[in-house]
């Protein structure tokens, strides 16, 4: 299975690539930088959302659905948006095929063209806030807590699976308040979500931080984020949570009645996470043997495979394996029995590790006489021999083992590549191997563009509740209150 | 709330119309033909999907997603789809924007033409068969059971909410197999989950049938299909599975080898049931006095109401309320407690009632005294009061008795509004008031277009297992061996 298969030494990128396909994740489409996205890819992902969205419904939050299609002008309504957002999009100009007269097939009718182009949402921010418009009377209307999830389209010449692809799934909030502190209340709120879901069932540390103004959400007042270091030193945004002030509001004059009888602009947040954490989670874990999944969101979390000479052997394997199976089961694991005939248990081994299932556990017939049970972890790749009397209970603990292992690792990962740096040469030097960089910044975008321009690095947060520290920017020598995380960036 | 609201008799599509709007299930957007679903309507939705999801799942399927775009040549690649489905389409042929230069906006840019059109999809046939081809390889690799939950784009000129929209959200079932025998097995599978579905949670009955070839799928062998009638006695088409053949296995080249090691092309299914559902599932049930929704599907089974005139009755009922809410949850019952005090309790019956909630309960200080409460059923509009104790048990039993009801009643109007006629004359005039007429027809596809022509009503399926019976083709006289249903259709 993992013949073909690069190292991360070799070629980070090429062992991404890799481990996408050959894992069954996803793969390229016959439409340029859109991708499939496989089952075993899909099942992960609907465990992302399952997960997500019960925590969005438990703070209040509701789904629906908007419109795929914005008309063109919507995008002019807000400045600093559609500076942002209006470029690389796929647009609708007409709303008919019709046969070829030559009969080589169909061509687009020109008598069916749109008198405005639809452009296919790449975020909804103006759809949504002109529908807001007709929602929002009074102070009771708020607040509005709503979240989307949907397809978009961003027409990005570079792709790569998960990462950057023209068509991404999402969820984007969209949340309307009375107050500018209910609306930062919010946007806190949700980056914290972000942040547990991140930690707690990615098993994937997360810096959450602010952005800086170059880094911003083409709108917003402030982006929050969460950030992420990848195992080749490079940093991924996992999430932004924005407060939008009135902006939106203003842009689409949404307006409230305040309990005062006053007409007031509301306060806005919008928020999201993408497909992109797909990769994240496969970047922040996986290994030279396959992917490595934390068994949180592992769509299946143990295997069970027999080992077998005679179908005989097979049957009173099957019983037991069956039955370990359901005790599983009934604790809520997900677990799956392969007993395919077509493929031999070394095979099925190499699968499942290349795929990333948490535990495997084989039963062949020396342990039907013993009693027991193999029992090997993906994350350590050790193997153990146990009882099989209240196997169930010891593979719940080892299962959360595996999701802690996970996450204790990404930790020391992360920690031992932080860096504080205070000269420009050093700054240069580390960046270029990877890494967060804590470094001091004069606070202007001129600084920060000239940085980028000189190293491609980003600031790719200043992290909430950041120590106050004199010092001086490491480009300019002016003086700076703060360190700020500098890294290289998917 | 209901003040506006046209009665059935008065307008029918207007109260249609009048009920989606005003129990906030879905609105027009400001894109022509393209809705959004409301929060209360897409609570609706999202329990629709977790239970087909389910029933898919548990027999054997997975969920994949697959591209947004289709390039226009597939299209052509299956003669009989490309007619059916080639024609009103939302057709991308740009991939940027620019500032326009006197400022006004911004503008397509012409640099940035596609050099083939991409196609939102209508259905997703022509990119996944397309990707099938590289998935199947061997009889080891089949079948392959995949679903998508999808937006689809159809340019209708008239729509209608969840009826008839340019974009609405679907499933789409796309499998493929070794023999013909499996896949027409499939196609049946699926129709009966529809026709479970629709039975038992959406307390609709529905015929299952097969199309005539005029109604048929483009590019289908057989569509069977599930209808249902609707209070104004039309029809209405809730779910389809089409046996596909090899039709796109040949247009596609998606060949497998046998154990036996020869070639052969694939056998395919595909299936789908889309938001339409909830223009059916709004129909089937709702009077004039709102929204009427089956238990199993209402996002709110259970409301309840306090009644107070100071503010130490409310603390005292409050308890009490929270209590009974409390042991409901526990039944896996969703309670909403409504004691916001910026609305009246009569504002509150009013707006419950109109959104269809199954189950009022009122407390009020005599009901304290009395260890009572006042129980209103949604269906039959009747109140009754029952003692406090054991009040779970008793909603419980309740909630299955208006999901009964439901059906029951459901079937009764289809029972009296299901007609055998034998002559022309006869046709017409019944025809023309509604109902589903069970006809002789002669077998071909003249007759068929004649009687649409002339009634516009068409054959909405000829019944499984359907009774052979002698008889003479209504318009044609000419001899017959079964009666099909006739209707007006959605």
């Amino acid at each position: 299975m993992a013949k073909d298969f690069s190292t991360r030494d070799e070629n980070y990128a090429q062992w991404y690539n890799d481990l996408v396909i050959k894992a069954d994740l996803a793969e390229n489409s016959a439409v340029r930088g859109c991708m499939v996205i496989k089952p075993y890819g899909y099942a992960i992902w609907e465990k992302i959302q399952a997960t997500l969205d019960k925590m969005f419904k438990d703070t209040g939050h509701s789904n629906a659905y908007f419109p795929l299609f914005i008309p063109k002008s919507f995008f002019s309504k807000e400045a600093a948006h559609v500076e942002g957002f209006a470029k690389e999009c796929a647009v609708v100009t007409h709303y008919r095929l019709k046969n070829a007269e030559d009969g080589s097939g169909v061509v687009v009718d020109d008598d069916a063209k749109l008198e405005e182009e639809l452009i296919i949402r790449p975020t909804s921010e103006t759809i949504i806030w002109d529908t807001y418009r007709n929602w929002i009377q009074s102070y009771r209307d708020l607040p509005l807590l709503i979240n989307q999830w949907a397809n978009v389209v961003r027409w990005e010449m570079r792709t790569r699976l998960f990462l950057r692809t023209a068509e991404f799934l999402w969820q984007e909030g969209h949340t309307a308040h009375a107050t500018k502190e209910e609306a930062e209340e919010e946007t806190q709120k949700i980056l914290d979500i972000y942040a547990d879901f991140a930690e707690k069932w990615m098993a994937m540390p997360v810096i959450k931080g602010v952005k800086s103004p170059a880094e911003r959400f083409a709108g917003a007042i402030d982006t929050y984020c969460i950030e992420a270091l990848m195992q080749d030193g490079k940093a991924l945004q996992a999430g932004t949570s924005h407060f939008l002030g009135q902006n939106f509001a203003k842009a689409f004059d949404v307006k409230y009645l305040t309990k005062e009888n006053k007409l007031e602009y509301v306060w806005a947040t919008s928020w999201g996470v993408s497909t992109r954490l797909m990769g994240a989670l496969i970047m922040a874990h996986s290994d030279d043997n396959g992917l490595v999944l934390p068994p949180k969101l592992a769509p299946i979390q143990v295997v069970i495979i027999p080992i077998y000479r005679k179908p005989e052997q097979l049957e009173a394997i099957s019983e037991k394996a069956v039955a370990i199976m359901n005790t599983l089961k009934a604790k809520g694991i997900s677990v799956k029995y392969d007993d395919r005939d077509t493929q031999k248990p070394g095979w099925k081994f190499n699968e499942y590790e290349f795929k990333g299932v948490p535990l495997r556990l084989a039963i062949g017939p020396r342990d039907m006489e013993n009693g027991t049970v193999e029992v090997a972890r993906r994350d350590t790749l050790e193997k153990e021999i146990y009882s099989m009397t209240d196997i169930e209970t010891k593979v719940e603990h080892l299962l959360e083992q595996i999701q802690e292992n996970l996450y204790q690792k990404a930790l020391s990962f992360r920690e031992d590549n932080s860096f504080r740096v205070d000269t420009w040469d050093e700054f240069k030097e580390r960046i270029e191997k990877g890494g967060f960089v804590y470094a001091h910044w004069d606070g202007t975008e001129e600084t920060e563009a000239k940085i980028k321009e000189a190293t491609k690095a980003t600031i790719r947060a200043i992290p909430l509740n950041n120590p106050l520290e004199n010092g001086k920017c490491i480009l300019s020598g002016n003086p700076s209150k703060q360190r700020v995380i500098f890294a290289k960036a998917y």
